[in-house]
């Protein structure tokens, strides 16, 4: 049984997922404890929330155990199976999916319709309204749900009524029945999976045609015009990603399982042309997507504003997702890059430090001033959400994160994640030893192998400029290249990998054509974002505000600690303003002058002090405005 | 018979407004080109847009003459209130004054009540949802419509109309009624000004008590929280503007209104204070205002973005009326260059050449790659919105515009705004002859003069850094300091006065919080802002791709001509980005080359050529990044 996104045998696969049990993340590790916490206190909070929020009840009232009125978002149960997905995949909480299971099977009508919005008062108003309404959407996550159960081997009857909700699906949008889409992608991906656990072809079938159909307008104009719900141009022929950023990572995520499962490599291609497009003109350094807060969408290239990046939490998840499913498609190692530049920053800085408050959208700044009164825009994360689909989203991927770490073929083993724990596939079991990222080597002991030879492939961030490898302390490898270190032998139990990827602080620009941080520069050390924040500003610095200071680029950066294994020290400088006039002549500003030692930390531990501004990207200090 | 707000003569006032037949704009004139393209394109254009879009047929649907489907936004009357104001400002199209004002005589209840949306299907949800019906704000446009026919002496049954409705809210929200407001300000500013046509007590009284019941969370969280209508802190206390930006507005402009009208003292300083905050941190060079496009709202202090820049054209129009409201109270000069600003830059950029097609925000910048099909951001002028409010907005301003040009005081005449026409006022008849914004000379002649002493005053704007004074050729004051100038004598018919205000090229930077255009300047002369537009980039230049322009800040800026009399020729380098990677270690920049001339051109007179990307923030051609 594997984790999320396993292609069939028969599909194009450069890489294969390994068996959910066959990496175990250390809890002492970062990304072990992620997924601890996620068991130990998100996950228990977000089923908590869907009692106290009434997500729980809404399926109640279609079974007639519970009157109260409908509550919350007209997709709300989607909620509930993202939960149920995370306990699935984490095999916790039993009751909770046998339970709510059995609560679905009941809700179910007849024709395998479930969507507990629709179900008591506005049953004649179901499949009406496929742009909005989020049936096919709410199906997708049940699917998604059935899939992780069936796969961890946990409440089987998910299963079957994912299945009847799916047949349905297919009797009445199938071939040779009504042609409609969903307002919002995510039923494609998931009747792939269906199809990839239960061999049903008509499930893939159905997300085939659903992709074919995408693109002409179906769906009219909405509110934000056919781009939000990439309806304005066929997949295959778009050149670059467009509208509403969660529609359309789930969309290509989608499409990839299709590709990969017909054999469709002009599909395939399309979506790695739009990646490509949207990591160089339309990501954030935090690998965040989706710059504006009005549709929720991908603005412009090059439109990448911090303090209003909307860098959804589910976009990020949903980059991930797609990240993983191109990697497997392809064996590229830039897909891992970015699945790991994601967890450490996009991913990450969502989640608060004891796993129970989330932000939603996931600025690269906040000013002195903000007004964080507003769940869109808050200053601190937030314990839940009228539209609460990151926190639960948050927790099936964490929940599912070790199935991540590395992939097998016939030749060997692959790591992209590097974490504490033990790994076994491609023939071996490795025991991994690291307290990566803050840490720049990797130790890797062989606790079994195959008698045959093998090879372990490792991977080198692009982020890396010098990669140092040894095996059994002798030096194998040394250099810039990124992608995959292979080392191809018969190994032995006992036999000491080590690889040690050199992450010295960095002073990182941004392309000059994103406009909204020139003049600026951001602080990374690996794969981790660092920022400045104002909890960190000596009490003893009177009169100089956050927004004052500014780096002097020239300057060594040392390494420090703090709420962070590894915080940054910058050589910053303070300039106060010439004038406070919004606009003035153009004159040489004042040199700043350097001020007390103010600490860079990463950017995912941002907002768990007392509030206060943050930035990532800071000011430049030289000579002009 | 005056313009937009007429104190009365007991309230508090430095300047008094001119009777509406005292200035008369030259139409060969920039200002009174506006004024004539308005009555004969603007004004007709939109007429027939009511007749188009419903608006009209609402109303008919009301009276039994139409059985049409209820069409547009809920809120459609007001722009058939709007046009009726602005064919009473500007003395055009009586019939349709009159037929609409009979229409609306029949359509209005028994009771006073008059709102096409809520008269036919809706008529139990009369004032059931006061933060979003819009019914006192549809109140308010008709009580404007009214003042301005009254003062215009035209159609005189409007005034009935409005007053019945004004006497309705008296009645139900008066003393001793209910305690409710509307969540879009506007009915405050109209029910002073009817105070002021009719006298009347209650109206004034029932002003002030929407502004002191305000700031208390009445109006609940809405979609966006109480700052969204100004409902987060009463108005006396708030220190900064917030909100959605026209809301804001509108309601300082009836805090104004109620502050003289009552001798308000601390409600007028409270405005002021707001103003000051808005205009230091939360305003464009442009003089829009809100920054963002979700909640149409003013953002964080210094968050201007010139690509989000909302800057709705309603909301710079609101502003212009505020600041207005704000000169006669005070006299302060600084109020009739905001007028000016807004003027010729964020207002006079909203309308087409042929005054026919609109712009709702009015961003600073436009990309390369834009997507411009939505109607929130489009790369072109659309001939209407479905949300129509800016155009009729547009149409009563310009058909009121030369009732601001000048004041009176018993001391003698002021001139704010230096436009080709006649001025008659203070015991003065002036002939004004400049082209100013385009020429720096204003040359003004007595026509006649009462035999007393009377002091000329004549606005010197901020941005002026040297003004030079002539009076029959004698120079009488030459300095930096702006202000009114002030000339006392006996004026006799003949005097010939000469202003010239040095306008040469400006080089301007922004506070350097405005991080959104950090190393980046912009270029003004005079009160205009120019922006470089793709348009002129001349064809030989290949390979250089209009975000590669920088300037180069240490060379002269030359003056030419082409689409407006003045245009600025700066040095632009061309520099291409060392590489296309989104992200990379900082380092220095290869120098740009210079490029052909690309000239400079008004702000305002972007988008009226082929489509394609437009700044008014150019980048600094200095390493780094």
């Amino acid at each position: 049984m594997t984790g999320p996104a396993a292609p069939t045998p028969s599909a194009l696969a450069a890489l294969h997922p390994l068996p959910l049990d066959a990496v175990r993340l250390d809890p002492d590790g970062l990304l072990g404890g992620w997924q601890q916490r996620n068991v130990d206190a998100t996950l228990p909070h977000v089923i908590e929330q869907l009692t106290a929020y009434g997500n729980l009840d809404n399926l109640r009232r279609v079974t007639g155990d519970a009157d109260a009125e409908f509550k919350g978002m007209w997709f709300a149960d989607t909620d509930v199976y993202k939960a149920l997905e995370a306990a699935a995949w984490s095999g916790t909480f039993p009751d909770f999916l046998t339970d709510t299971a059995a609560l679905l099977e009941k809700a179910q009508e007849a024709d395998g319709y479930l969507d507990s919005y629709y179900q008591v008062d506005r049953h004649d108003q179901q499949w009406s309204d496929l742009g909005f309404s989020h049936e096919m959407y709410i199906a997708g996550h049940l699917i998604q749900a059935a899939v992780a159960a069936a796969r961890g081997a946990a409440a089987p009857q998910l299963l079957t009524v994912a299945r009847r909700f799916a047949d349905l699906l297919v009797r009445r949008f199938g071939a040779g029945g009504e042609e409609l889409i969903d307002g919002h992608p995510e039923v494609e991906t998931a009747l792939v999976e269906l199809y990839r656990v239960t061999g049903h072809q008509p499930y893939l079938a159905l997300a085939k045609r659903f992709l074919d159909l995408r693109g002409h307008g179906m769906l009219g104009e909405g509110r934000f015009g056919p781009r939000y719900w990439q309806d304005h141009e066929p997949l295959r022929s778009a050149t670059e990603m467009a509208g509403h950023a969660v529609r359309q990572v789930y969309l290509l995520a989608g499409a990839v399982d299709v590709a990969v499962e017909t054999h469709d490599a002009p599909l395939l291609e399309a979506v790695e042309r739009l990646w490509d497009s949207a990591l160089a003109t339309k990501t954030y350094l935090t690998g965040g997507q989706g710059s504006r807060h009005k549709d929720e969408g991908f603005g412009d290239p090059y439109e990448l504003p911090p303090d209003r990046a909307y860098a959804e939490t589910c976009a990020a998840i949903g980059s991930f997702q797609l990240a993983w499913r191109l990697l497997l498609a392809t064996g590229r190692s830039g897909y891992a890059d970015e699945m790991e530049r994601l967890l450490y920053n996009g991913i990450a800085a969502s989640t608060a430090l004891d796993g129970k408050s989330f932000f939603y959208s996931n600025p690269l700044q906040l000013r002195t001033g903000h007004d964080g009164s507003h769940e869109d825009t808050p200053s601190q994360r937030l314990t839940w959400y009228s539209c609460a689909c990151c926190p639960p989203n948050l927790a099936r991927l964490m929940a599912s994160l070790h199935a991540y770490a590395a992939t097998s073929t016939s030749a060997g083993l692959q790591l992209h994640l590097y974490a504490a724990g033990t790994v076994t596939g491609g023939g071996l079991t490795l025991d991994v030893r690291t307290s990566y990222p803050w840490d720049a080597t990797v130790t890797l002991t062989v606790v079994s192998s195959a008698d045959e030879p093998s090879t372990l492939s490792l991977r080198v961030p692009a982020w890396c400029r010098d990669a140092r490898l040894t095996v059994n302390g002798s030096l194998i490898r040394t250099g810039a290249q990124s992608g995959y270190l292979p080392i191809h032998r018969v190994w032995k139990a006992g036999d000491v990998v080590e690889l040690t990827l050199a992450m010295p602080p960095q002073v990182v620009a941004a392309h000059p054509r994103v406009d909204a941080v020139r003049g600026s520069v951001a602080l990374t050390r690996g794969p981790v974002v660092y920022c400045l924040e104002h909890a960190d500003l000596p009490r003893s610095l009177d009169g100089i505000e956050f927004e004052d200071l500014a780096l002097d680029a020239g300057a060594p950066i040392g390494l420090g600690t703090g709420i962070a294994p590894v915080t940054l020290l910058p050589t910053l400088h303070a300039r106060t303003p010439a004038s406070n006039l919004p606009y003035r002549p153009l004159s040489p500003s004042e040199a700043g002058g350097p001020v007390a030692a103010v600490p860079a930390i990463p950017y995912f531990l941002w907002a768990n002090r007392e509030a206060g501004p943050m930035r990532v990207w800071i000011p430049l200090d030289v000579p002009s405005s």
